[in-house]
């Protein structure tokens, strides 16, 4: 049996933690907010200190938001990687630029890890069914070594090749996609009930049509329903296209309809939408053209 | 058995046109393009002057590419309107702005005309199977009328009510975000390949990613083949998304990422590259970044 732990259990890592205890991992479940911590130990999951825990563990997953937290629970005061043994495993799913990645992954195989750059994506519901996609690289021993943790948690795993930093790239190509789809559902929803047509009808038609979108099959309906609980939040795309467009200018690549996309994102978080789902939005084109979206009083 | 003319016998027109064929209905073809007439005669349809044609049909579909078309095909000299029997109908699946299709619908039905506004969706390889998408919005009476010859066509038909416009309004809803997913393959792909990243791997990845869309499933693999012969041209998109923002400009909405897109493809249009396949707005996002794509030299 191996001993695993999930740093995270959040709308990811939660899922990623309990498809791991369901495929026989005796798992350890990490997160600064209790109630998290909680939730998971009565799902079977197991809490404890770092420095005690981390020397018994196998795979360490970090289920994190951005590159300071990363940063904070590997090295900071107490991090674990100073108490894994060597041999143990990193699988880093938090999204990040590809050089920090690669800054990381130096630093852990000098201490004798073995660090798996893997962004994931899918969504909360896919974490929890332990069906996410893993855009995965690093060393042959890393992947090795994570294989039984990452098909617990994955339905496809895409090897990218030995370059940590390759995962991280290829989830930035994703996330500069899904959040210009994102912008891009709000402006056509609204523009559609502009125009008079109905938002549910907006949302049958295009579902079938070439107009369509995993982000608009997945968002739409959440302008349909006029709920704007976060599943993902807006303020996520203000960090998520941050690195896009840091990786872009290193390049020097123009990036003109994600520039666009972050500008939308981050007027909304200066509406006060950040907090919202990210289909929120939406809202910010309805305010500024006037137009009432379902759910507006 | 029903009469039934196709105007414009392009990618979507000449594979509708064979639709009708299928279906039973004798059909007959007209494009300016003699060869494209000529293999609509091969395949079993006819040809012949309008003048002549016109008062023997039952159902006339306008598969052209623009409202200049669409008002010289009916209004101009020995415009087909004005040889139709009362009660024909026309099925209008040009892309084109709702207040000149609710002006024509008007002028058609003065002279006796039904007039469905029947944008379409889908692709040549769905218009030669018969599997088309149709945004369809007129009179109870046009939409009977038009029944069979729509059913011959489409695998899809929505009903977007008896205002003609709303077809037309639902159909810039699409080629917003069409357009926009369009361009935003082009982004990603030279940002992947950018940072090294096969381009076959990149399609792979996001097909099963969030980051998909219908428009990067169809269009991505021309880019991983060096493959710009035109099935949609850049220039498409020059008319449909100024179709867009005129509607948007009209209604007060502003729509930044469809400008945006809509650059994109006027910029790649005077590099050169406007009668290419519209994937080839990833030619000029290459050329801006100095990357090399499949199939450069």
């Amino acid at each position: 049996m191996n001993n695993a732990a999930v740093f995270g259990l959040g709308s990811m890592g939660g899922g990623m933690a309990r498809s791991l205890l369901r495929a026989g991992f005796r798992t350890w479940g990490f997160d600064v907010v209790e109630a998290a911590v909680a939730a998971f130990v009565e799902a079977g999951g197991e809490a404890g200190d770092t420095a005690t825990i981390a020397p018994r563990l196998d795979v360490v997953v970090l289920a994190l938001l951005n590159a300071e937290q990363v940063e904070s629970v590997l090295f900071g005061a107490d991090g674990v990687a100073g108490h894994l043994r060597p041999g143990a495993v990193i699988i880093a799913s938090a999204t990040v630029a590809p050089d920090f990645t690669r800054d990381l992954c130096g630093r852990c195989s000098d201490m004798g890890l073995l660090y798996l750059d893997a962004p994931m994506s899918g969504g909360s519901v896919k974490a929890a069914a332990g069906e996410l996609s893993f855009m995965a690289s690093g060393h042959e021993d890393a992947f090795a070594a994570a294989g039984t943790a990452l098909e617990a948690m994955a339905e496809r795993v895409f090897n990218l090749g030995a370059d940590a930093g390759a995962g991280s790239a290829m989830k930035a190509v994703n996330q500069l996609l899904a959040g210009i789809h994102i912008a891009s559902m709000g402006e056509a929803m609204v523009f559609g009930i502009g125009q008079g047509i109905p938002a549910e009808r907006i949302l049958e038609v295009i579902s079938h049509s070439a107009g369509n979108s995993w982000m608009f099959a997945n968002r739409a309906p959440h302008v349909v329903d006029g709920d704007y609980t976060p599943r993902s939040a807006v303020n996520i795309w203000l960090k998520d296209l941050a690195i896009v467009r840091e990786i872009a200018a290193a390049a020097g690549l123009d990036t003109p309809l994600t520039d666009s996309a972050l500008e939308q994102f981050t007027e909304a978080a200066a509406a006060g939408l950040g907090a919202e789902d990210d289909a929120a939005v939406a809202r910010l084109y309805a305010r500024r053209a006037g137009v009432s979206l379902p759910g507006d009083h």
